[in-house]
């Protein structure tokens, strides 16, 4: 068995290293699409589980790592996966190495040159849509590093998720994450607020929620267009300006008080408005939003 | 001819009042799906250009309500509203008036009872997805009151797009305008936030719309399966813990600090779980957030 080169073949021998929530949920996936997936975890019982399901529990890390072509490593940190795989690296050489941890820009960038003084290819990569969706094919996944390594396990990453690859520098996927974290925030918290002001008229957040849910579409379609106006610097006011929007908001601030809820998500949008108008801003689109944000001055940390 | 009752067919003579931007994009979106539409507006000039497309030009408002069946009024406010239809409301005696007019909760309700003494048939309408998008299937329009006149004219009010009916309540319409207006505002700051971190890493806006649009039916189903918890007031915390998030967003407050953009968004959604944490929540999942909004203390309006 040729172990130390990759070819579409044998990227097909997945071995996954970690059976955390999110491990587990990696060779559910596997297994549902008919991969064959070799696991190993430091805490060996859980495996059990996954072996009477049609996994191969490996006997040693070694026999792990010299079974798969394709290695997925799912565990806390990036120490974890140094403190697991620098020991045993050389059984790595001419192999991919996914790393599904959680980590920042740096550390991705520190652990791709790791990886590259080893001849190991290199992807850093994320789930985005929790443990219960691996799986789904809605359920995103995000990767950056070694294309080639990329394109050649695609179809195997397919079995998880959506397979977006974000680019070469190892580190996008974590930037990737952090931002999408925050919006997805944004669009819960003023869902969250939502519910609340319609509760107050008897709506269950159920019935609100699949209206809500159907109106997404649409925001995404008006992100798509708003990037335009950002990336041209230029702000058309089509669907509506910061002025109108203003206007609109005082609207929801004022909703808000009389139906006795909290106002601090529109205060806050509200914010974001007022000092795009005291910028001289009120006539443009409200793209000119995410200039403001990117331009503002050096604050210091609480 | 018989204008003074409701049934499927007739209820396909259109008629539509006002030609501003809106009332031009529901003109032309009827045009377009083949429909025979009257139109009239105060200012008789801004009917020439629909006229050339097909629409059929009014002499008097008194022939434009006679001919339709199913009446479309798109004008600024409510007050509007009044000023052109009721010195001639006998006209719309048995018919279906469709107003997609803003306004409020209460001027809803208002004007429904003015229409019921009248014996017309009143939907209350909202275009949540702009002008530019009107007679697109993911154009997102919302109505609430007849619902039997609602049902009849449902296949015709698709050719402007999605038609949610959300009750018999006229008032619903606007209450679920302003909440979702705040809710896409939440998306929006999120999604602009995101916008100015990841290019500080020379990722265009295009590129990350595209990944972030990609992400939305996630935030979907998340919305939706908070919204059970929200209902049975009950915070499984599948989706991580309050405390959990707190952590992850004090990282995103640091990221921002560190690439120089504005904090403002960031640590509003950090004092959102803060508050979370101080009441005691921070093991409970994150949709405890609406539950935290909706019983806020009465705030005095700034």
């Amino acid at each position: 068995m040729t172990t130390n080169t990759i070819n579409p073949t044998e990227s097909k021998k997945i071995t996954i290293i970690g059976l955390g929530a999110m491990g587990t949920s990696f060779v559910k996936a596997f297994i549902k699409s008919h991969h064959n997936v070799t696991i190993w975890n430091r805490t060996a019982s859980k495996a059990a589980p996954l072996v009477s399901m049609g996994a191969s529990q490996a006997n040693t890390l070694q026999d792990a790592l010299l079974t798969g072509n394709t290695i997925i490593i799912s565990v806390s940190t990036y120490d974890d996966v140094y403190d697991i795989l620098d020991p045993v690296k050389k059984y790595l050489n001419g192999k991919t190495l996914i790393n599904l941890s959680s980590g920042t820009y740096n550390q991705a960038e520190d652990m791709s040159q790791w990886a590259e003084t080893e001849n190991i290819a290199y992807i850093d990569g994320a789930a985005m849509s929790g443990v219960r969706r691996v799986g789904q094919p809605d359920s995103l996944f995000l990767y950056s590093g070694n294309q080639k390594a990329f394109t050649m396990t695609k179809e195997l990453l397919l079995s998880l998720g959506k397979a977006e690859f974000l680019g070469n520098d190892p580190g996008l996927t974590s930037l990737y994450d952090t931002a999408l974290f925050g919006m997805a925030w944004g669009s819960l918290a003023g869902f969250y607020h939502a519910v609340a002001l319609t509760s107050k008229k008897q709506i269950d957040a159920q019935k609100f929620a699949s209206v809500a849910s159907g109106h997404l579409p649409f925001l995404g379609s008006l992100m798509k267009d708003h990037a335009v106006h950002i990336d041209n610097k230029n702000y058309p006011n089509d669907d509506g300006s910061i002025d109108v929007h203003t206007a609109a908001m005082e609207h929801l601030v004022r909703s808000s008080h009389d139906h006795g809820i909290s106002l601090d998500f529109p205060g806050f949008i509200k914010s974001l408005l007022d000092s795009g108008v005291s910028a001289g801003f009120g006539n443009d689109g409200i793209a000119r939003v995410a200039e403001i944000m990117n331009k503002s001055k050096i604050e210091t940390l609480k």
